[in-house]
């Protein structure tokens, strides 16, 4: 028996109530996720369970190489199935990991195989994982509504043509799939790449780069964008000529640590004033340290598991930034993320300074991001939040994935969050009121987010 | 049925038996607050229970503005029952949040009431306590002496003539209330006001500061001061000519950041010398970051609800200052608060370093503060200080509070105490020593406080 | 009764189970320690119980002092009995400090006292304890045998003629003693006794030094040596001309902070080079601040309860240096400890982007250090490696000590997991998978560290 029943995760009759009665059967909005429209739009078909697995799970692939297994069974050129049996060599010691309760889970919720993934179990397991994945209900968009799923947001590029978001529409998917503006690769002046982005996107002048990124917004709009997202590795924040900076790096000067602040400080905030005009949400997520490992970033490539947590300071430059759009009157709706939870304490005392009527909970605390995105990530965010702000606010759970087999990651956040606020009730901290627990519940998993966005 | 009964917080044995027969009516030595002397000395009566309770109450007016409620139910013209109802819509919301227990434990114990506080239940409430708040024994004295409390210290500025604080000496009032002696106006040479400030108080040298600040912490002593607080957002520390700083400040000139702190750094050394000389604490609140919202700070000043946790590096400078006046054998007794709770290992271990008899607990680590006053807040902070250093000897909770009705948070935090020390002896990580057990709880909630003052 | 009974710390059954079947009985791998070879060489007799257990124990002496005792009592002139009762007078007050535990333990496993240490029964423990310290198997050796240790690493400076080390083989002592290559006087140019060092070594260019420190490791090497160890107070980082700066230094030159950090680079890494060739573990102990009492420095020197965690900003250097080595394919085994708990989510995600076959774990993230040995650091320590990493691979725990009854760590270690072990079970968060648990419960006590050191 698989460690996957009815209460996993729920330890009080408060808990197992409110996860039954008020969240379980709630519909997933996917706010926040990676996932490729093209392969939801052409009904994706998996090759096998390794595909549908380990394909671009770099979670997995770090747990492999901890394990001291060849990168050949990993990245490398062995055949998927001694891929699959490299990973099963390691599960067994991933007690404690999340990993474990998620691929128990997926295995669990998407094939009902209840027996404990090892090397013993991993041919069985492999096999029946590919006779399912053979059949039509296993493709994408059989996996997304078999999930429950009212709504995606994947990420994009605002070059993107969102060809397929507008596909999937014509087509009639029940399920609502939206981009997200991901304008990192104009931000990031001082990364490779930024240079030829410009031309590619025809783009020769700060004001003709502001002006484009004005229209993306309009189009993603108009497809049904309503949510932006920033990777902020670390805060900048400076004021200046950034028209000045823009054009010093295309005449080929060497930029300034300043200069750089200056310039992704002026073109986040015109779009933060584009985002505020139209209602958006932006999410910015801080706090990420990438592709740590040179030789394995020119072998592998960006999100190939060399990431880890930062540890930089953030509180002066993340308040200031947001107080100078506050000052301008053009502060959206925010969504901030940390990857190290030192942070959390920041993050959910400085929302509080920025929160204004009428959205409830305009200043979000997002939820437990990635190394965080466990059972103890996930509590201390949300007792964090709950002493520093208002929980029942909460817009809740993304995936923040690449995978079709992820969304069981909102009933693992759903069960840890009725769990807590079980225990508070049964030990007599909240009272006993199902009216108002089943508000909260259901606001945090599903209602507050409907409401957010507005979609 | 409301969430205050007898047992509230309380799971064990141990821990019952140790609030019940050794906690629960040991009076209170509130060490550090923030009420108007004034209001006690004119035995203030309160209008209606919007004052009382959310007059300014800025953790309140934080999650009202993260409700989306409009400002002019918080801080603005509405009408006070308005304003009273709007905070009924956020409160069931708090779940987590201490604001919760603290005012359900207001209405229980001065109140008698004893249903949640919902919009339902909010005019009810509202007129029980408006019709308790007519009565002479719900003036400011009654309050106060009704909670049992022994001993108040306020927070004051150095030009205070701290006249209420004779008149109730002389009136005999039966709760002790002694001034707290504040110079932060003093030392901050870089915020606006400092100028003004020292020609209020007719001071035109450095010399004649330093001398103005003897005579006044002289003064504060003989009117029962023996406490002194200082506001560190952050931690300066840097030696030089604080009396070239000051000339060059009151010249006109611009100040650097180094010539910021060896000001700031002279003038509160030259204040510990005289807290050393006289026996004084010196308390040094660590790592605030406020006014972050500079539209709301010019509508609306200080203390409003716009403040955050800051996450500067603090463990070198602080060391280094402790050391230089312990070097000059001038280490007055000295309480360390701390914001942020990254920093408890660095507070919990710095103070270790300058620990010296005969006094016992010498350098406190102070109770948990501001954001961090919750049950999971000051159970971190008394678990780091149990791990590094000797928790028998902490001086234990203070209010930090502008309310005449925030004396229950002793009783939060003293069920905190007793509910974790309680949960170690059931666990058997202490021996279950009734004479021990009540020694050290006894002594953080009241004894400890008293030998340490000395008032 | 006190409390150190068979079920000490686990609270349930699987907890139980695993400790008592799988934990107890395993031999000891003390892989880093500060016992001094000569005492074990030399068979020491200890004069009585102060010596044993309060001569060099700066954990202890910390609390003396917060208690406000004198420090002739401490490390005066006072006599040994007198200093036994003032621990005595603190120790009930240690509620919540692993001291109470770890002292506890000490009492019970070597000297069979089950009384809880007070100021009433410390006459009586301090008469038991010194005449069982007269017989034969209370000597160093015996202290160690009876503890089950199957090995030792000392901590030893390069210049160490290991003569005790080669002494104790040739006694045939059961257990194996080896030393650790720790170059810190080499490495620290910025502090004094630098120069001094080299003289005494004969050491007179930077190319002489590289060579001399690899000999030093060959030398270690052949007395069994495999681990290295290196006090990373920061973490320096920067590439640039070691050389010109080594004769900068000997020409008195003043060196700035980055040549510091250049010196200390290349000495670093070129041990490394060497510790990868040889297969060596290296040992990164980041984030101590010491010596923060220059007075009690003056007075008592290194290591006497002066120290304190530091909150520096560690995740790009780090994260630099150890891709700087891996780049040069020649990044050893390395276990990174950190000081400061806030940096645990760093650490633990960092090390995950430099894993490589075939070593199974190859860089560790270090057992919870000084005070964090408790056990709330070290289960906060284990949980966040069990969510970054893969926790079955962890090479476990080391007492770091200079007593000779440390051993009783290792036995509180193992508690603590398997507790933490048996509760993830018992809530149905992990297999009862017997065999599955004995495996990871033995390799994290033992079966690991022999692997991944291969003595």
């Amino acid at each position: 028996m698989g460690i996957i029943n009815d209460d996993f995760l729920l330890t009080g009759k408060t808990a197992k109530h409110m996860y039954h009665d008020f969240a379980k059967d709630l519909p997933i909005i996917d706010y926040h996720c990676h996932i490729w429209p093209e392969r939801i739009a052409k009904d994706y078909q998996f090759r096998d369970a390794y595909e549908l697995f380990l394909g671009r799970d770099h979670y997995k692939w770090r747990q492999m190489r901890t394990f001291g297994i060849d990168e050949a069974y990993i990245t490398g050129d062995k055949d998927p199935f001694e891929k699959w049996m490299g990973f099963a060599k390691v599960f067994p010691f991933l007690i404690g990991n999340p990993l474990y309760h998620w691929t128990s889970l997926e295995f669990k919720r998407y094939f009902d195989i209840d027996v404990p993934f090892t090397e013993k179990t991993a041919k069985e397991i492999w096999d029946i994982c590919n006779a399912k994945l053979k059949q039509d209900d296993f493709r994408a968009k059989s996996l997304i509504t078999r999930s429950n799923v009212e709504l995606i947001c994947t990420t994009d590029d605002p070059a993107d043509d969102l060809r397929f978001h507008k596909q999937l529409k014509e087509d009639g998917f029940s399920t609502k799939v939206f981009p997200t503006f991901r304008p990192d690769v104009a931000v990031n002046i001082d990364k490779e790449g930024f240079e030829e982005y410009l031309k590619d996107n025809g783009i020769a002048s700060y004001d003709a780069l502001i002006s484009w990124l004005k229209d993306r917004i309009a189009y993603f709009h108009e497809n049904g964008g309503r949510i932006s997202d920033h990777a902020m590795d670390y805060v900048p924040f400076a004021l200046g000529n950034a028209k000045a900076v823009f054009e010093k790096k295309l005449a080929g000067g060497t930029l300034t640590t300043e200069e750089i602040d200056v310039y992704k400080t002026a073109v986040i905030s015109e779009c933060a004033f584009e985002y505020a005009k139209r209602g958006w949400a932006m999410q910015l997520h801080i706090g990420a340290m990438r592709n740590n490992n040179t030789r394995m970033f020119k072998k592998l490539g960006l999100d190939s598991g060399f990431d880890s947590v930062n540890d930089l300071c953030i509180a002066e430059k993340l308040s200031a930034f947001l107080n100078y759009l506050e000052q301008a009157n053009a502060l959206p709706k925010t969504i901030l993320y940390t990857l190290n939870p030192k942070d959390n304490y920041v993050l959910g005392t400085i929302l509080g300074c920025f929160q204004a009527g009428p959205t409830r909970g305009k200043i979000q605390f997002g939820s437990a991001w990635w190394f965080n995105d466990s059972i103890d990530g996930m509590t201390q965010h949300l007792v964090a939040l709950g002493n520093l702000g208002t929980l029942g606010t909460f817009i809740g759970m993304l995936t923040d994935s690449r995978s079709f087999v992820s969304y069981p990651r909102h009933e693992y956040f759903r069960r840890i969050l009725c769990n807590l606020i079980g225990t508070w009730v049964d030990r007599g901290e909240y009272p006993n009121d199902d009216e108002a627990l089943e508000k909260i519940i259901k606001g945090i998993c599903c209602d507050n987010a409907r409401e957010y966005f507005g979609f």
